[in-house]
């Protein structure tokens, strides 16, 4: 008898399926939703819904916004020539922030990753072979993670993209991060590092 | 322009609400819901609504549950002459898993921490006292966390029930874990190991 109640117990169930939540901060987040005020536990599910509701993939560059085409794909002032692949709708808007990029982008909805039962097909590829036809395309920067699945997906496009033969495609560089202490760094950055020095 | 749309914006600050959710990780939620689909959304909502529309704490003990009294208060094999004073029902709940505890719980709802603005009066004290004064309770167990709000909320309970006359009030034992090695223990954890040493 010493089992949760089934509410709650079904609540944890749901919390344990989003990403980085283990079964301890399911328990945690359940039971503050119960203490929470009905106000808040509602402002919670309005979130949700209007989130599921509202938004939407922008219909050329596959971002999470809500109108398509989003802000970046509708500024005709933006530079049409260039597009830059990235993993996730965030990794476009840290690229947004810095505020000097003035291309395109791709959002791919994730990287190759077999483990996770991810494969090619599960990434907005088709969406961007379709771009990449456009002879207006003159380079694509492949903006994946420095992981694993970020390096196997840059290399599948890359190699996809082999018979644009206009096209220029790039690999954002790899090295010591700004403001990092070249001791700190961990051997593969270093590796890089070295490996990609250029004159100065 | 390289803000979150509006939906997803609110989504993260009220994923960012609840507790152990940094920033970082309520993006990661909020974009996770957005990738999700509908259905999947649908349970997520519903076990939030039924957790907040069907428990409800016991009456006595004043735990999370499905049904006031608990299955605790209201079995008649317990022992009723103890009560166990936890801060959530977790603790509650991992006690009975031990299956060995046969008396009652009191669940204060938290700990005394004045940082984060939680006073006695926030606490179920009232209920306690209400509770302590029926002579049938002959001992209360003091079961608070190990940590600096815990022993607080302890003390000002003992002191508290120090007018019972026949009540005892204790605390549970603190020391090395069973299967812990005693070079990794804590200075503190060693320390009261040492202090509260008992014959063999």
């Amino acid at each position: 008898m010493a089992e949760f109640p089934a509410p709650i117990a079904k609540l944890i169930e749901e919390f344990g399926r989003l990403p980085g939540i283990g079964p301890k901060s399911a328990q945690r987040l359940a039971f503050h939703v119960v203490s929470m005020s009905d106000d808040d536990v509602k402002k919670l599910i309005e979130a949700l819904l209007h989130s599921k509701r509202d938004l939407v993939f922008c219909e050329s560059c596959c971002c999470v916004t809500d109108h398509s085409p989003c802000f970046v794909c509708g500024d005709a002032e933006r530079d049409h020539t260039m597009i830059c692949v990235v993993q996730d709708t965030r990794d476009m808007l840290a690229l947004e922030r810095m505020k000097s990029y003035r291309g395109l982008y791709h959002v791919l909805g994730g990287a190759i990753s077999p483990m996770d039962g991810i494969g090619p097909d599960e990434l907005r590829l088709t969406e961007l072979l379709h771009r990449l036809a456009d002879d207006a395309i003159k380079e694509m920067i492949l903006a994946t993670n420095s992981t694993v699945e970020g390096e196997a997906t840059a290399s599948y496009i890359a190699r996809l993209a082999h018979h644009f033969e206009n096209l220029a495609v790039t690999r954002i560089a790899h090295g010591l991060p700004i403001g990092g202490d070249l001791e700190y760094a961990d051997e593969a950055t270093l590796a890089r590092a070295l490996e990609f020095r250029r004159p100065i």
